[in-house]
């Protein structure tokens, strides 16, 4: 059974977020031995209320529930960063949806064997930047909503279902009409000068980190080696300059603000042992310049 | 095996739901095959230690830990509203519990089919309001607890422990004597008139949404089809006048007050991309008037 | 199965305890069939993408990623208060490394059966003080680490990788040379005078109750029974002083300071429906003195 992951904008610890679950684990319990059935009252959903012998539960793994409410981007960003570390055929569901109960669509897309369910408001679209092979679905199909879908909680009564249908076996191309003009997201890419990078904070960790657009390979194509652009390089974030990379937060000092590629294999700038983002009051936007150490 | 659902005032993220955990998980991987064996001393548990073969762990699904603390009106709406989207059979453990150690009694309730684990202070009653049957028991039996109960954690030392041997099939009944004067708990009911709605807020979501106790049924009953609703009705809430309902969030103008049909099926007040909470400064118990636009 | 458990300071609903859990996931569902076959590119962990055919998903569960950052002493009572609830053979992750990426070692400890991964900083000692036979190994095998390894997550790129290996079956031996040098972590034991004990508090919990490293068998050998200690005893905590102990938070006056054998076994000081760190003024290292009642 493959996995399903939850990103969400619901806030941590939301009861949202268990009503999805909730839907999944009932679709997934009672769905498959009897899909059209009408539901008891005590059991809202389709084809739920069965005992769901012979199967097993698929995982359901939490991403993040606190990408700031109805940021796009911040969501975009979390989803991409986060679905590469799954094993193929796991199914991410994304809900950060402004437009919910108007006409933006809700997507399934396959990208590569990761399956992303989500509204067309360009979410999905960093995650899928990179797949060598992408195509992707609206979902229309009635058989694989809740039977009521209200106007307000598209993640539990479209998206939830249709994820529990795919770990069930129903094929994407199973849920609507193909789609090939999803919206897309622009993330702002780096700026490579001769001998200088130019780059843009995209978003702060939940350590206060700084993480900028500028990726470990486009340093070492400008800068050579990293372990030596230790020395050879100057990190200028806003008004702050920061004299060469660590090659991590325990070789910079007490307090100190350093420079290093982070975990996810960006630039990053961090305040050790603090909070880059409230020490150094800047956030998500701010410039970030990296230069030959003259 | 039965899902089983926790929701708490311990605060997200708390080791103490981990305990809790430890304990099902223990019971559920060893007490079928030596419910009576002494436990090891790396093993805290009645039956624990033992390989559990041929069984499987059943899920655990976190509803939240964030209800305020020991605000027992505020656990029940929680439960009420997310318990029924899990399939019959599920068990919902609900810790809210200010009289913990006291002689209040511990009760599990069987409500068409959905099982309540919780202390017998009203925040079991919302949840099983409408079933068809119910019926109730005292948790007594000794076989079913921790060895030893502390008198400041009954999640871990009864509750966890009795909701782990019903998942593994002990029946409610055998959980100890039958109880029918369990403490109910009332809850504000809008009143109706003739033409309009006098209501008031239940309770504040994640978003800061102000969620009434009037539901969409009675909406209708009184104003007819509620997509039509839109430009016949006023929403007051507290001193603020809404004019109409939309359908979405967003068909209501950014940074607009707006009212609608929200996603547990009831009127709420929301501010659009914003908090009507802290915006409007309202909060539980504020007056909600719905009447006729003239 | 062997359960696997996370304690991070990663902060509440952190995508890196996603990318941890990805990680454990796509070698649970890959290594066993082909662990050392090339990655394909969509699934960048050394012998994952598999089907997992036949294999079943080991469950992991959260046991907080609320440490206070790169606290490690905090991290340490965590583990060790709430790993003891989990079955032998459970396997416990904790990721509290503020020297990630310099030469400080990563260990696994097997203390009677269990399994406790994380870095040799202080931060497992006082999970596995009490065991009766300990075994520990450095993690230093290629083959349990991912392919590349990062200086600045050691927690997805080594932790969790040697976490899921060993649910598959790997012998902690296996994953490195032995080490009987790790680092020790000296918590302050309570001092034990003729007739009174002089303690402190040693963390806060999540309620603002004061827990103090003053346990209830030492309270009880200097003064006797301890239900009846409640009528002998006075607890001093900084300035304030509290007549007597109760048994039960319900038993103290609402908004009282109150004295009592908390969840954890320990003596706390609790505000009854408040918060006793805020209410107080008072934290971690805060002096506890319990004397007899004159």
């Amino acid at each position: 059974m493959p996995i399903i992951t939850l990103t969400t904008d619901f806030g941590p610890d939301s009861p949202y977020v268990a009503a999805m679950k909730g839907v999944i684990l009932s679709i997934q319990r009672g769905a498959a031995s009897m899909p059209t059935q009408k539901q008891p009252s005590h059991a809202p959903i389709a084809g739920s209320g069965g005992t769901g012998e012979g199967l097993s539960d698929g995982l359901i793994v939490d991403v993040t529930h606190s990408v700031p409410p109805q940021d796009i981007r911040a969501g975009a960003l979390v989803l991409a960063d986060t679905c590469r570390w799954f094993p193929a055929g796991t199914i991410h569901i994304v809900v950060v949806d402004p437009g919910v109960g108007t006409d933006r669509r809700v997507l399934c897309v396959n990208a590569d064997h990761q399956l992303i369910v989500g509204p067309d408001n360009g979410v999905l679209a960093p995650a899928v930047r990179d797949a060598a092979s992408i195509d992707a679905y609206e979902i229309t199909e009635p058989r694989y909503r809740l039977p009521e879908v209200s106007n307000t909680f598209h993640g539990r009564d479209i998206m939830a279902p249709a994820a529990a249908h795919l770990s069930l076996g129903v094929a994407p191309m199973d849920l609507g009409p193909p789609v090939d003009d999803w919206v897309r997201l622009e993330l702002p890419e780096p700026v490579v000068h001769a001998g200088w990078i130019e780059g843009k904070v995209l978003f702060v960790d939940s350590f206060g980190n700084l993480i900028s657009n500028i990726k470990a390979d486009v340093l070492a194509a400008v800068f050579g080696d990293l372990d030596k652009a230790g020395v050879n390089v100057t990190v200028t974030c806003g008004p702050h300059v920061v004299p060469g990379l660590v090659r991590a937060y325990a070789d910079a000092t007490h307090h100190a603000t350093a420079a290093l590629i982070g975990s996810s294999g960006r630039l990053e700038i961090a305040v050790v042992n603090g909070n880059a983002s409230k020490q150094l009051a800047l956030t998500e936007g701010a410039a970030v310049i990296v230069q030959s150490t003259v």
